[in-house]
């Protein structure tokens, strides 16, 4: 009995904090769950249009979504539901099938978001969870950077009362412009007007908001004050008040219908699974990471952990509860989560408390949509994206590692040439071909004595003593395919003598203790060096070998075809094949200063 | 003059060989290309069939791709044409756009050739020649393992008289297989008896042939002897002169028109073009892998070197002058060009030779191809491609590195169900990923000292000297997007006090040298681990930093976030961090003898 309790506590981290809840703790849970609530509200209408979706999509992906995984989740805050990005990527995909806001579009959304749940699910399942490490910073960065710019675009036509609805998005940006220009002559003044004073008040708010009396004391940096998260729901209130009062011929969302969502089937058709797959997968990678990167921030500011395995667990039963619930694909908001923290949210008892208030919402609140004009949304998305955008990072990073830098940016120029699915799977790529590249031209530090220490240096960095006779090589890489054939050919340069160097080198000793594994190439490769410079009466030394890479080699019988010794270290080697007679050369001159100490 | 004269000897390396061409070396070079001749004119036919082109189309890519070749290349020995993967490959590409053995296929192919030609020049162009490092030893050897099955089942059906005409390749063995087994009424049993008999005659020669009057004395293993390599020619002539005199009724060649390529024009069409790129670069990447690998072999033995700028420049133009003279994708001949080197060929000139032969087989030996089996060819084809396959190397290797096992059958596996494309694509891929996935979960050894030397080793592999408020752990791999989130976790839990440990851990040393470079996830989880140990009051301490990630830190003001100090060396790290007081530990307990030396 008690093993079963454990277990179910195990899969539900909610029971264990609920266990030890305290009665000081149901004051700031509430007031962070209504706080969060008020801003989920015109975030979830806002993204639903922005994914194709009707208003109430939103809302249902707030509802059994977000509860469901607040119960599974091992984060205390987290906070999952309609974004941004997803909503592009949702948008991307499914506006391949079905036009937008139609009832085959949700169909297929519905769909998309149990394969994404199915994915997550598949993932835990095959303890394949570390595939999101593929999507590195900067690949994450670049993808978020251009898919802002993508909806800052796609929300220029609703933010200027064109049509109503947002363009096709996922052909990137010049497609976006394009349409945008041809539909110029149909904006409306007044839904401009509407939309650019919606984005100033905004802007104002962000910026000017917590210096508004201070309800709230969470010691948090001036913008993440709980205080400037409010803005667009008061301007919902003020501006679908005013529409409403002064009758403004603007685009306006219209009726929503009341009520809770109803069970909703997701269709089984074989062609169009296969189609979404890839998509679902890659939105699934995506809303991983995010909801992962979100919980880990929060709770590493509280010490507390976040058990990547439950996470997949949690947000797959978001998802497939979403594919239920008339809903679309969810993942962790950054905006939400981080108000909900900032309002003092303690236990995800607060994520019920919003789910309340979307209840209420649902229930007796959707009149005031049919007021709703569609620029105030599009403000509130374009303003929540411009957040998300981030270049200063990647410039800061620029000279630390040079290739990050040209995956940002090739990420982010295919997400705005290609659309959010290619722009991944091209940053993915790159990444990947940059970092074999890096690997593939190893750095190989000829080395010398640091003075009489057991210590070696780089000739070129450090004065160092060498001996005629004897390279030293430390290679810095692995040995294995992609490298093998660069080192095999850089060591056996390293044995011929120099043009007017007297007299030829002996021996060359390969310092391995930077090689963590060698894969069956880099073996042949080290056989093949072994016997070109046989030829040239040069012997082949190992020292520093690894543990694990000395157990690789304990099976080849290197003792067969090595022409040189394997030393435990570089001194004991160096000890050992300078003994015969020589004359010791200092790197920089023989009384050159050290070069760096 | 003098430096246009040595950039056209740089362009065209057999013009330095030419110039010390000593009198004695043209007699082993008339021999050796006399040799090679003979057997390039049956191979060159089987492999024309196989790859769906009539006979004359292999010879003429014995021709000017083969001469061209030999005046471009580093390489001495190297002999380009046809071979039996390449030919597999054009099988697969072409034989989806038109029938084989017609007009509009010999048009396809001519395409093809044309763009493996420019693709190599790019690659030479670009300096990307390296990607070939991408197909590592166990993907090429479970390719060429699939490919040779492949070859075999597709061969079945002219052994045994059956059509005639190759089955559609590419399709994998079990396609194969079927449309074998459908036709098993219409097997000729004339032709079966010739081909198993041809089969069993080349087995023997292979096996027995250099227990014959030793004609040439090459030093090499018995079945690299040039007699074992003439059988197929022998046999050609044999069972042709066999099939003329006593009119079996078998399927034959027939008749091959007389006389010397004329131009052809690739067309240009661009539909056409782009279907076929993908394939044409894989079929490029093979034939580079294939002659750059043979022409590495042959020129180690001699102390010479092949360059690989070169090679492409020169595969590129054979593949180019293939597709201007009717002839197919050419690639470096494993088979002849050992020959070639077994018979004593010293310069290119025996290339040259060769040609000769070939030109006097077109414009006098035709007629003998009138009475020329298919079974014959078949059984020619089987036996070169049966010494292709090779799997006793991966066996040999399985203890030594396991990912590369799974690596070659997984390659081996796709080729047979999925055919040559998919299979050299799931083949790197795997390989990548098998990769990315061991340097994602790196060893991570906790070290300790070596008695009272200044050298530090595993504790769970030496009796070592350990200090109990200090841990130093050594990871084995840099730091980067793939690995940064498990490398965290792992190092921020050796922090942990153990269940009964006491006292707490103060210091956390990371040993740096095997950590090659950071990219900016990899500085991000640092400064992430920095705060995770700040808050359990543990400093993080660095030491062994390599100078080329030094140069990478000193980009991002180390001093300010990190809360240790970064030491030089592990040594000098101890003397400094256990200088408070405490007592050693040994592992392995206080008097424990060394368990390894």
């Amino acid at each position: 009995m008690r093993a079963i309790t454990k277990g179910i506590s195990r899969h539900f981290p909610v029971i264990g904090v609920m266990r030890s809840y305290r009665r000081e703790d149901l004051s700031h849970d509430l007031i962070a769950g209504i706080v969060v609530g008020m801003l989920t509200v015109p975030q979830a209408v806002a993204y639903a249009l922005l994914a194709g979706l009707p208003a109430e999509a939103g809302l249902y992906a707030c509802l059994a979504p977000m509860v469901i995984h607040a119960l599974l989740s091992s984060s205390r805050q987290l906070i999952v539901g309609p974004v941004a990005i997803a909503a592009l990527m949702v948008a991307s995909t499914v506006g391949e099938h079905a036009p937008a806001y139609s009832d085959a579009y949700l169909g297929i959304t519905t769909v998309l978001s149990l394969q994404v749940g199915l994915i997550l699910w598949l993932l835990r399942l095959l303890q394949v969870g570390g595939i999101v490490n593929l999507l590195s910073h900067p690949v994450i960065s670049g993808f978020v950077n251009g898919a802002a710019i993508l909806i800052i675009v796609s929300q220029l036509a609703p933010l200027s009362g064109i049509g109503g609805t947002t363009p096709r998005l996922g052909d990137g940006t010049a497609a976006g412009l394009v349409s945008l220009a041809g539909s110029l002559a149909a904006v409306n003044p007044a839904a401009l007007a509407l939309g650019v004073a919606s984005l100033l008040v905004m802007a104002a708010f962000r910026r000017w908001g917590s210096a508004l009396p201070r309800l709230w004391r969470s010691g948090e940096s001036v913008t993440s004050h709980p205080l400037t998260r409010i803005g667009p729901v008061l301007l919902l209130v003020d501006r679908t008040a005013l529409v409403a009062i002064l009758v403004v011929d603007v685009p306006l969302v219209g009726s929503v219908p009341a009520g809770l969502p109803s069970l909703t089937l997701p269709v089984f058709d074989a062609g169009l699974w296969w189609d979404l797959a890839p998509n679902a997968l890659l939105i699934a990678l995506v809303a991983y990471v995010e909801s992962y990167s979100v919980g880990k921030t929060l709770a590493s500011r509280q010490r507390q952990r976040i058990d990547s395995h439950q996470e997949l667990l949690a947000l797959g039963a978001a998802n497939v509860a979403a594919a239920f619930s008339g809903a679309y694909p969810v993942a962790g908001s950054f905006s939400r989560s981080s108000l909900n923290y900032a309002s003092g949210a303690r236990t995800p008892a607060s994520a019920l408390v919003c789910g309340a208030v979307i209840v209420a919402t649902l229930l007796w609140l959707t009149p005031i949509f049919v007021h709703l004009p569609h620029a105030v949304l599009a403000a509130i998305v374009i303003v929540a994206v411009y957040e998300l955008a981030d270049f200063r990072s990647v410039l800061r990073d620029r000279r630390f590692y040079r290739p990050d830098v040209v995956t940002h940016f090739a990420t982010f120029a295919s997400v705005l040439l290609g659309g959010v699915e290619v722009g991944l799977v091209v940053g993915v790529a790159v990444s990947l071909v940059l970092f074999m590249r890096g690997s593939a031209r190893p750095h190989i530090a000829v080395v010398g004595r640091l003075g009489d220490t057991p210590h070696f240096r780089n000739v070129e960095r450090y004065t160092v003593k060498t001996w005629p006779h004897l390279v030293a090589a430390r290679v810095d890489e692995s040995f294995y395919f992609a490298n093998a054939d660069t080192v095999e050919d850089r060591l056996a340069e390293l044995a011929v003598p120099q043009p007017g160097q007297e007299p030829a080198v002996k021996h060359l000793l390969v310092i391995m203790s930077a090689v963590n594994f060698i894969d069956s190439t880099g073996l042949e490769m080290l056989k093949r060096l072994t016997l070109r410079l046989e030829k040239r009466e040069v012997s082949l030394h190992l020292c520093e070998i690894k543990g694990p890479v000395r157990d690789q080699l304990g099976h080849v019988n290197i003792d067969e075809w090595l022409t040189g010794e394997v030393f435990r270290t570089t001194d004991d080697a160096f000890n050992a094949l300078t003994a015969a007679a020589g004359r010791w050369v200092w790197s920089g001159g023989e009384d050159a200063a050290p070069k760096e100490t």
